[in-house]
């Protein structure tokens, strides 16, 4: 069975208006056949945060949704937490503090439960620190600021559902360019991965490479450090990185990245349906053009009408 | 005459503790035979501005300032204000609004003499509009952000002393990757420059070939978006873009980047003194132990002794 799906969400998706992201979750985990397990160890509020997630994705369909919220590495061995996860179509981390939920979770039943759920084909889903936490490394925390400079963050081991890459969220709202070039300039062979808020970048297996396509309202952007040049190894205490050569992708809506590549995936442009029948009727008209010009048969007039049709959609 | 290196500086240069980069411009633009044209136009309180710039100049030993302050293009075409750049030895323009500064001195007699100027060899600097109105084309303004959106921001002509560029300034501090981003999604053949606080891109021609050496507190970076695929031709509103494959370098200060050819120039590390003993010590020290392997000469007492001694320096 090929591994499930990751929802890899930048923290702030939308809950009320326009819930794209959360309802996906739901239809992707089996809609009225979905089991959630909702593990909110990351927030300080615990209890509230799992009463939201179970609301909304009662209302989208969900059949059932557990809360399994260890608090301690103790906890994280408990069996019934354990067979909540085994049972699940679809794990959901919530946001808090990622190393708080990373050294809670990771290492113990309850981590290696999510990893199997991942390896058996259920969703595994997780925003802002539930984000962080699915990839190899993992920002533990740090500053803001666009230009990377020395120690301005700190890495720690995540789940490693993604491997070789680390991800950043909250990526464009707080301004965490900087931290996370910061890292790929120390550790060019990881991908960097930053999404913003109220976006998600879903990873699926397909043939082997890991594609990911972005939803939401912002943008993903990558960091692809394999031919940089850096200064990372003698860059004395906080001073800004040499970081020459990244190669840099910024991905909205629609966008499909292959993360095994690193190549951006060629989509189809969308046309909307007015511009769809505008089009279809230009191209029947230059047809008929052609063949009037190919025939002799096309009078200074019929030329004219028809250009003057030939309008292409949304040109100004 | 080769043309005068440019001094692209992303606002708020120090002027009091460590003034660097001020003095670097006063030392280029001749020293004690400096006659310095003030040009503070961009600003709305442009006699205060000359008034300190006029200190900073004289006590960094400039011969002479002269403020160079039109008002309108009317005032642009002043005979004493062209007189005044046309002998002067170094040009600074001060921060404000760009689109002020642009729209009153590009194509008078004053936006001439600068051009003037720089292409005789004087020395030409800008600090953030100042900076933004040095290449062909200006970010006019638009909103900060990291992830590059549609219509964010405006482009306006700028001086064209750097060709084929858009310079933006403030870079770190106001968050402006978004608006440069989508300024080179739109328009790749530009290159994209962004220059932090306290920082300075100093543009030299160096056989044909425009060198930028990077000076000061912060970074600039540069996004190269030669080989981009991207969306901004289809966008729609204010939704984010699609740039996937731009190329991008972070700069810290020593970095030296050839805006020419687009690419890094490699530079000798830099070793204090220290370093510099403790590795000369070491390099003796193995040199002898070679020669000691090689005459058989060497028993085990004697390796262990200079491979203790043989630590590289830093290294922890």
């Amino acid at each position: 069975m090929p591994h499930g799906p990751l929802m890899i969400i930048g923290g702030a998706e939308d809950k009320v208006r326009k819930p794209t992201i959360l309802k996906h979750f739901v239809a992707l985990s089996g809609g009225r056949d979905a089991r959630i397990a909702v593990i909110p160890t990351a927030s300080s509020l615990g209890r509230e945060v799992v009463d939201v997630y179970d609301a909304l994705f009662t209302k989208f369909g969900a059949a059932r949704v557990d809360a399994v919220r260890p608090e301690s590495r103790e906890q994280a061995h408990d069996p019934a937490l354990v067979k909540a996860l085994d049972e699940a179509t679809g794990v959901f981390m919530t946001g808090g503090n990622q190393l708080k939920l990373s050294s809670i979770v990771c290492g113990t039943p309850v981590g290696d439960a999510i990893v199997r759920a991942h390896e058996r084909g259920a969703v595994v889903a997780g925003t802002s620190a539930g984000a962080s936490i699915q990839s190899s490394h993992m920002v533990a925390f740090g500053v803001g600021g666009a230009t990377p400079k020395q120690r301005m963050t700190q890495v720690a081991a995540g789940l490693g559902l993604v491997d070789a890459a680390v991800i950043d969220q909250h990526f464009d709202q707080r301004n965490r360019y900087g931290r996370l070039l910061m890292i790929v300039a120390q550790s060019p062979q990881l991908l960097g991965i930053g999404v913003d808020e109220d976006t998600c970048g879903l990873v699926e297996d397909v043939d082997g490479d890991l594609l990911m396509r972005v939803l939401g309202k912002g943008a993903v952007t990558i960091f692809d450090g394999s031919r940089m040049v850096s200064n990372a190894h003698e860059a004395k205490r906080s001073s800004p990185l040499l970081a020459s050569g990244v190669v840099f992708h910024t991905l909205p809506e629609g966008a499909v990245f292959n993360l095994s590549t690193r190549t951006l995936v060629p989509q189809e442009p969308v046309v909307d349906a007015e511009d769809a029948d505008e089009l279809a009727e230009a191209s029947r008209d230059l047809r008929e053009l052609a063949r009037d010009i190919a025939a002799a048969d096309a009078t200074p007039a019929a030329v004219a009408r028809r250009l003057r049709k030939r309008r292409t959609p949304r040109s100004s």
